[in-house]
């Protein structure tokens, strides 16, 4: 294992009815700004719970944080909150919401203009927020990590704020999800545990046990939620991973990947397509790209989570590359570019946008313009 | 899933050279009492790098925290760290050291009594700890739970304190453990796993998975470990499972059972027989007495982590049971009462005090006198 230093001090509140919590997890003093996307909650009841929650309490509300919340909306919410005094930000929503109120939380207590915050990558100073959350996917609930795009210039970066105080998930509030968004975010949780865990064998025993549990729970559960997304059970172990996911759990002491992340980044910046469809489509490529380096951890991740373990090498990575492709196909999204419909320009443009950024993405650094083109080649 | 509220506030700073780092972790104006077992830390190493770290620091130093740390030598070190006018407490060893710790920051804070405070179960407002832990075990160094005995009579009982603000982790300390004291930690891991998952089946598939994964781990290395105890890779597993068995991580929304922990805490209190040891003679004999309750468990356990899935249920759960006792045989355990050269005389005295405490343990609270003597029959 890697030397690493590791703490996660949001309090998880999980189950039914918790969003009644609300009334004593909030300070009873604060200043609250709630934090919404569009109208969803308006339609599944947890604007409602939310509200009755608050009754009596001192808030305003921010209405409009969209699908890969943009810093001119986020802008907006931070002069609200200055103007009102706000001192505790509550998020209701996805990860797109709550990634926002990361960068309101901290812009509210700075003098800077929120997106050189975000181009300096961290701020950990903000006030306190907070979340309810509606759609399992990002992990966002449970960890310091927004990401933050600019509409004006197309560009997109990852910021570092606070941990939420505390997350409510009410697995509940999933059953009315669009199909399509659930497909999103199972790829998502998916990606985000290979991102941490498909780099080189032999770094922790218990952290490659842990992110296969998750691989495996996660394919266990798919066809589970497509037959009925009612079901708590189901509904919960789907909730309860995605946060596992990505906050820091499976991340001790192992190195990391991220460059399908920042290729699928760079895919929806350009094209609009939604984060976890982006990773579906790039995953596998970058499996198959870098299968020389990745190959002994390919093979133990085909072996335990596929059960894949007969033929030569070569035969059981192509297998294993397969069996995850397949996945993708079987949550019912494109796996390649032309089936997204995607015009093939973004290659040259992505490649070019990495070349000049000068940084090699990776666990092995390097993952450059010239890689993300060999990568998205094998996108086609 | 059960509904939950979690938050795990330590610091894990984990590593080779990280006990350096107490010069920085450590608030600057503190007044430290740093807290020892025996002499182990003189000799390994452990104690010259801390008395480096600590340098030019404000701090005393309290020393002869036994194993299953008593009352009776806690309340001197409260009334050191009172008339020093300590407010910080640095914890180094293993367990019983960090343990005791526990109750002293929670004494100093306190006017009443060490015991009165055990005996009522929990005190959150002590003043400030922090661990550097030697003998990875009891998962001590990253939760709040302590047990405390009270030499006089004969008593011990959990007690619940703060969390340590960090805990520094380096593997490299292990190296010099006897090979006693190291069985007795990976048997205590093991059993932490199992008190948590060993229930009900369908409650969590991602608790599941991740227990499994840990016993699986502990599984793995205990036989690496025999063959070379210092190996980096493989103690840095053992220093990590210890961890990660006991900080919350695999409780969250499932049901616990504890009743083999309790039975063994008994054992300690009257024979004397360290905590580890204790819990590789009850654990077989628990699933073995509770076998319908927790026959499907069982079956699931045997076949994800032993690979046992051949044969009638009742020929499964045996071979389980078996493959579970032949694993603590495998550490160099005794597995029976009469093999640890214990009288059976203390089965009619832990059955009569589990009648008299009126508590009913385990995860179906049918673990009463009545159970435990059947549980300790099964000892013999």
């Amino acid at each position: 294992m890697n030397n690493f230093s590791f703490q996660n001090p949001t309090r998880l509140v999980f189950g039914k009815g918790q969003i009644a919590k609300l009334a004593t997890l909030i300070p009873a003093e604060a200043k609250i700004m709630v934090t919404y996307g569009g109208g969803s909650v308006r339609r599944n009841g947890v604007y409602d719970q939310v509200v009755a929650a608050l009754e009596g309490r001192n808030y305003v509300e921010f209405w409009g944080i969209e699908p890969n919340p943009r810093v001119e909306t986020l802008r907006r919410a931070v002069e609200l909150g200055k103007a009102e005094g706000v001192n505790f930000l509550l998020a209701v929503g996805g990860g797109s919401v709550i990634d926002g109120t990361k960068l309101i939380s901290a812009a509210i207590a700075s003098d800077e203009d929120a997106w050189a915050l975000v181009l300096k990558g961290a701020d950990r100073g903000g006030i306190p927020l907070a979340a309810v959350l509606t759609i399992p996917a990002t992990g966002s609930e449970m960890n310091s990590g927004a990401v933050i795009s600019r509409e004006e210039t197309h560009e997109k970066y990852a910021f570092y704020g606070r941990y939420p105080e505390f997350s409510i998930l009410d697995p509940e509030v999933t059953y009315s999800l669009p199909d399509y968004q659930i497909a999103c975010g199972l790829s998502d949780i998916f990606v985000h545990v290979m991102e941490q865990y498909l780099t080189t064998p032999d770094q922790s025993r218990v952290m490659d046990r842990w992110a296969e549990g998750l691989l495996q729970t996660v394919i266990e559960i798919a066809p589970l939620i497509r037959a009925n997304k009612t079901d708590y059970r189901t509904m919960a172990d789907f909730m309860f991973s995605a946060t596992m996911a990505l906050n820091g759990y499976i991340a001790q002491g192992v190195t990391e990947d991220w460059a399908t992340h920042m290729i699928g980044h760079e895919l929806t910046a350009l094209a609009g397509i939604t984060h976890g469809a982006s990773l579906a489509i790039v995953l596998p490529a970058t499996m198959s790209v870098l299968r020389d380096q990745k190959g002994d951890k390919i093979l133990q991740y085909g072996a335990r989570v596929w059960g894949i373990d007969g033929g030569t090498t070569e035969e059981r990575i192509e297998a294993t590359i397969a069996r995850t492709r397949e996945f993708f196909k079987s949550l019912g999204l494109a796996v390649s570019l032309t089936e997204a419909g995607i015009s093939l320009d973004v290659i040259d443009t992505i490649a070019e946008r990495f070349t000049a950024s000068g940084v090699h993405h990776g666990e092995a650094a390097n993952v450059d313009g010239e890689m993300a083109r060999r990568i998205l080649e094998a996108c086609k």
